[in-house]
């Protein structure tokens, strides 16, 4: 049974909350971590978020998401870029430590034009955050994503990027969802973790059947993903760090979200 | 521009037509190959079988599909061996060269146990498939059904095991929906080719959005899959066989099958 020192949660995982609501309800069940999304704040200054922070004692684990770099037009890659300097601009007045890069794709092109398109994406921001003191993760998307959301698929593929800058501001997000099936996990996750890249560890559980691509993942326990062995192999490689829970479920969010959450709870102590 | 010598037809591509009517309306459009998956047939005599392909002119590509041999009680293994050496058995009275294993998986258990099971699933009907001069093709499944239809997601797995039984009977399947977005399908492809395990090569696109997991596949054209690409990796690597149209579309079912015939043609044509 898991106590809960290292449970943190997405904001998008309690989507109907307000981040006012969300915080409050996380920290009355004793919730210490928190990934805020960037459509949660809802133009709150940034004053505000700090202090909703701090009264309700929650870790601000990171900031979600940068990336979506590919696109067939140069014009749209330069915005994608000014638009990621200001992620690192609103991270830094939250001071959130870390952002995670969803980095992108389009249908239009080959897979391997979109990981060029990333790599430079990356090499443009990369010193912004190296100077801003805020760490950058990869994170690999199920090759579900492969057509409009991440050309980089697998733990191998984020590592060796990770490796090429090799920055300490450079790592990888390890999402459950996305790499459980990958017979090369164990193997990368010990990769990632020697080399210091391991950044962050998300959990949510696979259904069967899923019956939407993008919202229909699972609280952990109802699906089929072996999460306990897979955090192990995280700790193994050396991470310490938050269990982030990050669900997006159009069937949850129509539940009541403060049962919701207590089911998230029990859920983390259960099965994770 | 191709030709229609190559292009052969999935039965469950154009679902709502009998076998007869199917086999009909490919002939009259000059279509040359036919896999017939196994329910097409409702229990048609084989002797009719082989007279309805005689008379269209057919030539049988492969019979769709055995496998499955993954599930948590022994007894379900037994009877799924047992059901593959039926499928064995029909193929040959269908005079069926190969046949296409979707080799399963089960949600509660890992994807290693699953591993495990396929190969002694494949170990147990290897012989048969051998003494009945007919192959077996490993179809490596898009990571999104690791849960329930294969622990088998990459053609780097599916190569590794035929290597392994080194069998002129047991090689692989590729399948342009399952495979395009790995960044090893070209050096995985030259393996299989090199080793000569390339037994298949089936076609259809990945659409954005895809609304169902396993019941939105798109026509050739109306996707992000590189078609032209990966065909001619695989002819370089040697494959010199049949490029089988394998739709799942509940979108294309509903339509008038002969107008889908003609589009089918149209985008073999243009776009493969």
């Amino acid at each position: 049974m898991n106590d809960l020192f290292k449970l943190c949660l997405h904001t998008i995982t309690t989507k109907p909350l307000s981040f006012q609501e969300a915080c409050q309800a996380y920290a009355k069940r004793g919730i210490r971590g928190i990934t805020i999304w960037r459509d949660a704040l809802e133009k709150l200054p940034t004053n505000d978020v700090r202090e909703i922070l701090k009264d309700n004692d929650l870790n601000l684990v990171s900031y979600c998401r940068g990336g979506f770099f590919a696109h067939t037009e140069e014009g749209k890659r330069k915005e994608a870029i000014a638009d990621n300097k200001r992620i690192i601009e609103e991270a830094a007045e939250i001071e959130a430590p870390l952002i995670v890069l969803v980095c992108g794709a389009h249908p239009d092109q080959s897979p391997e034009t979109s990981r060029k398109q990333i790599i430079e994406g990356i090499e443009e921001i990369l010193p912004m955050a190296e100077y801003s003191d805020i760490k950058l993760a990869i994170e690999p998307l199920h090759p579900m994503y492969a057509d409009d959301r991440s050309a980089i698929n697998t733990l191998h593929q984020a590592n060796t990027i990770a490796e090429q800058f090799n920055s300490d501001y450079l790592g990888v997000a390890i999402d459950v969802y996305h790499l459980w099936w990958d017979p090369d996990l164990k193997k990368e996750i010990y990769r990632c973790g020697k080399n210091n890249h391991l950044f962050a560890f998300h959990i949510c559980d696979w259904l069967t059947p899923t019956k939407h691509l993008l919202l229909d993942r699972g609280l952990m326990g109802e699906g089929c993903i072996d999460i306990p062995q897979i955090r192990e192999w995280v700790e193994d490689a050396g991470f310490d760090g938050f269990h982030e829970v990050e669900i997006f479920s159009e069937r949850w969010w129509a539940e009541d979200q403060n049962a919701f959450l207590d089911k998230i709870v029990e859920a983390y102590k259960q099965h994770c």
